[in-house]
């Protein structure tokens, strides 16, 4: 097999150059144009693939370079030269995975989402559309009866469900299309909130210039830890597309960056096409609120407690991620819903698994898609830090049994198949409460979880409130409440603390740290995570891991090693495991975790458990949380005494029905007062110290 | 526009060339073939159409062309110019009336059951298929899921829905495809009764040369009196593909036959292409039954006296045609339920209008296909002869009130659209009886042709019987039996007999002859129709017509004149309209029909009225047929009183209820036994003469 990229890109140069320079001249003088019309057609002659549906990269750069050189150099060729390049096409197409008609595959996810029919084809069909129109209504046709519903609807989640790393793969592909349409004076074919997808990555770039992890990743096999993540072209064609200045500055950072990708190279022909270098960028992505929540169909909020514009591993802003989940995409997308990750100098609450690996007992055998690792953990609930419900009985297609979350179904085909059976999660609550504008002291976020699971699980919610404690030593801290019901009071329920390196069990509080040096010694982590487990009361805590037993499951280990000695993969090799002493149909879990430099000398925050009738909570520095331990929303009068504290306490107090509050401390004059939105269901009072409060809805 | 045919037919008879006596040589040496190949480049390039979807005969002649140099001459050409051949084909097909992919037009009738699908585009789908698999996919894919049931529906009824002239074209085009794909290798696509369909055509052959009158009609409009109305193709085909001898004797006598068809020039590539001269042929189609059933959805009986071969325009063979009806195809289909007509030496009772012909006042005007005539006369049913109910608030979408029959809707694209109102008749019964097999005495059809009429007929049924008198004086009887019921006694009913000339009403009683002699005195007919109206009693008697009011609907004519002054159109100019005296909800007609020769000095056969409490009917030479007077089937004891005859009467009773029957004359010994069949409901014996005979089911 001729490889396709090298011979193309010269292909493609020089049709380029012949649109650029050679217009004005006679076909005759044309000297490039018409070598690239004959480098092409030997081209096409010449290449072979081996039978069957595959190589869908490889020809469909055939392709581009086809429709490019029919395009730009149409003049300069016969047109049985133009009829044999549609034939040509016709044939290597119908050979893609997706074939042609381009019909073998969804529209949805997967490869059908790639650049087959998005950029490939469709190029082809507006390149050929006067000779060959019925390629263009075949192409098109698929497109706009199929491709458009699956991203509008997507798209309002404003994040991407294939992950960090096939996310901007695929969201590129989109971006190819819509830029097509664009160039051929068409209106918008997309939903304009399209635009704010790369967002998503915005938000999950951490300070060592990594993304946090999220579905099937693979950026974390061939860098270093001296590389930006990058994707520069799905963050360009937004730019330009939607003159968006904050994704332009984006994709100046990756473009910037070294980058030791092969995977995706950079083609240069795309910044000379769809740039635009008259445009600006922002300085910096630093007036971005600092938490975003990213609604349904993703059901995500993201905090950070700063921004930093490139590598900066000594950077002390915090990104906790908290996923409660929507519709379930399947393809690269993790059996992941109510996961958490939390990064502060180091990924310390992090997704577990490898993605792209190899075999630990023979390396030369590669480990990805459908691995035993991938399908039996890395996929898995297990892998990430959500909750295990364990019903012994429950077969999960005859992969391992990990207590976690059930497969929704093949991949979806479309809008219509993910509204059957594919919504794992709704979010109840979400609200940005406390201090200034874009930086709010409380970030809150509340979802069902209960369709995640099969019918063991009668109803799991979980509630997120990520704190910006705003103070340098004690950058942050995330509380995690929990209420689950078993339908089977024997089936044991596991909250799950992914780490990449061995914790630290004392008593009801555990220890994670992240002091590694990478190979070359110009990184060092020194970022340590404190997690105390306030319920339930006398919680069993135990640790999973270790070497031959980093991705166990049920007691079998599914091994895999990274890719090379110098990636940046960050499997994790341990776990914490939280569970109830008992048998209980429905247990309580209130956890609280908070983050710290590892070198520091400081003791951690105190966290002090709050419980009252009703209320169920945690005081950790000046701030106090406090859930509904029915998880019902609360109306009526609801008292609580809050620990003693010597300076004012800021106060959230969520599962509150809407309306207006009144606070009030007990033998202190006036009441406070303030508003329960629907939205949120939060009450939000500055306390002056300890004491009795009465919060009386009127 | 270059004119395709002249110029494909030598490209094509180069390409055969070359494929039956080039292919031992090298390509260079090929010369007929290289020669076909560029004919085809150049003619390709330089074919040009007026821009939309048209000319998709002469459209679907260049593909044909090109998919048979493209076969023949394969390794003749260069992967380019192959290509070229495609993305022309692709360019053409796509203006074809049916388009590319072929789905602009329906599978059922019209244009897109025509040879653009079935011959034309998937003759190259299958030239193409190794290069351009997607052409056939698409041609073979619409021709898989859309072309075979309703045809396999159609062809039960051993006739086809299209009439005379189109019938036979578009059953060509079901066999190009048949045969394309025997030739593949592939089983037969369609049911093995499609092989019967010519016999259609064979039983509505006139002893003149011509066809008997069906739908759209445009064979009279070329042809002159010494031509035998011809189609061989839609003969050959078949016959060879199904080793068919009595259609083969067809096709060869249509071959004979001089022709001045310009529409469908006889191609002599199919002979050799398809042809087969090993098999044999009939010595002629003496053998076939004298009267044949075309069941549903055609529901028609033809009755014959005996059978011509070639034109013998003095041959006494009676031919009538009796059409209830069943599915309204539409397109070249009339609204023509319960239409009868009856050659003798000419026509006699006519099927009336003019299919294509000219303006009066200006005709350089082509008046054709949804004419003003063609919309208000020619396809309506008052044009027809069978049975009006004038509801004078009756709208037929804004064209003339014929008092006729309703518009089922466009024409069906589906089976399934046919199940949805296009039901217009039901055959309830229909019997050969006596005479020796396949020579029957009585020919019997009866049916209910409520469906063809909007609310305003409560219920139309009527029977026909054929009474083949095997009389050279007086050969054949035509008996039709009505019972009809208006939704109101104020609708008039009018029955229908049209004539070429002017008819003579005498009492109740109407003359019609056809003494013309056509252009070049090559031609005499010499033919009269008697018809006696025997119910409803008193029935009033009209003629229309006569110059100036040939084709009149409710006062309006409709002119046309003929296309050219030696065309065999067989227009009508009068019509008899028989109605009953006063307004009643329901009305029962008995016409009796007989024919001889126009100069014949013999009386005509008298026609004795029988009537009895249950039965009426008619005696007429030595037949007697009796029908229940209220349309239902009888059981019990029937009696009635035959009229004095000298000799031995056979008796044909309908509308009886199935079961033995004991027949006694009474005042004689031993009863006739007979059994009624389900199926026929027809009771027969030989009386003895006349008298009162009770007729008793056992």
């Amino acid at each position: 097999m001729v490889k396709p990229e090298a011979s193309s890109s010269t292909i493609k140069a020089k049709a380029l150059y012949s649109l650029l320079y050679e217009r004005d001249g006679s076909p005759a003088q044309a000297q490039r144009g018409r070598e690239a019309v004959q480098m092409l057609l030997d081209y096409l002659a010449a290449v072979q693939f081996a039978p069957g549906y595959n190589h869908p990269n490889e020809k469909g750069d055939i392709i581009l370079a086809s429709a490019m050189v029919y395009d730009w150099c149409f003049h300069l060729m016969s047109a049985q030269q133009r009829a044999y390049v549609v034939a040509r096409f016709t044939q290597l197409a119908a050979t893609m995975e997706i074939g042609f008609p381009p019909s073998r595959q969804g529209p949805v996810v997967g490869h059908g989402s790639d650049n087959q029919l998005l950029r490939d084809q469709l190029s082809a069909a507006i390149a050929f559309y006067d000779e060959a129109p019925l390629v263009y209504n075949i192409v098109a046709g698929r497109f706009f009866a199929d491709y458009i519903a699956p991203r509008n609807y997507a798209y309002a989640a404003q994040a991407y469900h294939q992950g960090a790393s096939y996310g901007t793969v695929r969201f590129l592909a989109d971006m190819y299309a819509a830029w097509i349409f664009r160039r051929m004076g068409a209106a918008p074919v997309f939903d304009p909130v399209q635009q704010m997808t790369p967002y998503h990555w915005l938000y999950t770039r951490r300070p060592d210039g990594q993304w946090m992890r999220d579905g099937d990743v693979y950026h974390s096999s061939y860098t270093n830890s001296r590389e930006y993540w990058s994707e520069p072209l799905a963050f360009m064609l937004p730019a330009t597309y939607y003159n968006n200045p904050t994704l332009k500055h984006e994709y100046l950072k990756q473009s910037l960056q070294p980058s030791t990708s092969f995977i995706h190279p950079k083609d240069s022909i795309w910044p000379i096409l769809l740039g635009n270098t008259a445009m600006g960028s922002t300085p910096s992505p630093a007036a971005l609120p600092l938490t975003k929540y990213f609604p349904d169909p993703a059901g995500l909020m993201i905090a950070r407690t700063g921004w930093t514009d490139g590598i900066h591993v000594e950077s002390g802003n915090v990104v906790a991620t908290m996923k409660l989940g929507g519709d379930w995409f399947g393809n690269h997308e993790h059996y992941d819903a109510g996961h958490f990750q939390i990064y502060y100098k180091g990924g310390l609450a992090i997704d577990s698994g490898i993605y792209s690996g190899r075999d630990v007992a023979d390396p030369s055998i590669p480990l990805e898609y459908g691995s035993a690792h991938d399908m039996n953990y890395h996929k898995r609930s297990i892998a990430h830090n959500t909750m295990l419900v364990h019903d012994p009985d429950e077969n999960f297609d005859g992969y391992a049994n990990d207590g976690g979350q059930r497969f929704p179904g093949d991949e979806p085909s479309s809008v219509a198949e993910l509204a059957n059976g594919y919504k794992v999660a709704t979010v109840l609550r979400q609200q940005q409460v406390g201090g200034a504008a874009g930086a709010p002291d409380f970030s809150y976020i509340k979802g069902d979880l209960t369709a995640a699971y099969s019918s063991k699980v009668r109803q799991f919610q979980r509630s997120f409130v990520f704190l910006n404690l705003k103070n340098t030593d004690h950058p942050a801290a995330l509380i995690v409440f929990d209420k689950v019901s078993a339908s089977d009071a024997g089936f044991k329920k596991t909250w799950l603390l992914h780490s990449q390196f061995e914790p630290q069990i004392s008593g009801d509080t555990v220890l994670i740290q992240r002091t590694d040096w990478d190979y070359n010694s110009t990184l060092q982590y020194n970022g340590k995570l404190i997690n105390r487990t306030l319920l339930p009361a006398n919680a069993l805590l135990a640790k999973v891991g270790g070497s031959g037993n980093e991705f166990s499951v049920g007691g079998t280990n599914y091994p895999i090693q990274p890719e090379a000695d110098y990636s940046t993969e960050e499997a994790g090799a341990w776990r914490l495991e939280v569970s109830p002493p008992g048998g209980n149909e429905t247990d309580v879990f209130l956890n609280v975790m908070q983050v710290m430099d590892a070198s520091s000398t400081l003791p951690a925050l105190p966290t002090t458990a709050i419980d009252s009738a009703l209320l169920a909570g945690v005081k950790i520095q000046d701030r106090v949380v406090l859930f509904s331990k029915s998880g019902l929303p609360l109306g009526g009068t609801v008292t609580v005494e809050l620990p003693a504290h010597s300076a004012s306490m800021q106060v959230l107090v969520a599962d509150l029905q809407a309306g207006s509050w009144k606070v009030s401390k007990r033998g202190t004059d006036g009441p406070i007062e303030d508003e329960v939105s629907d939205g949120g269901g939060t009450l939000y009072f500055v306390a002056n110290g300890g004491g009795v409060y009465d919060l009386q809805r009127k």
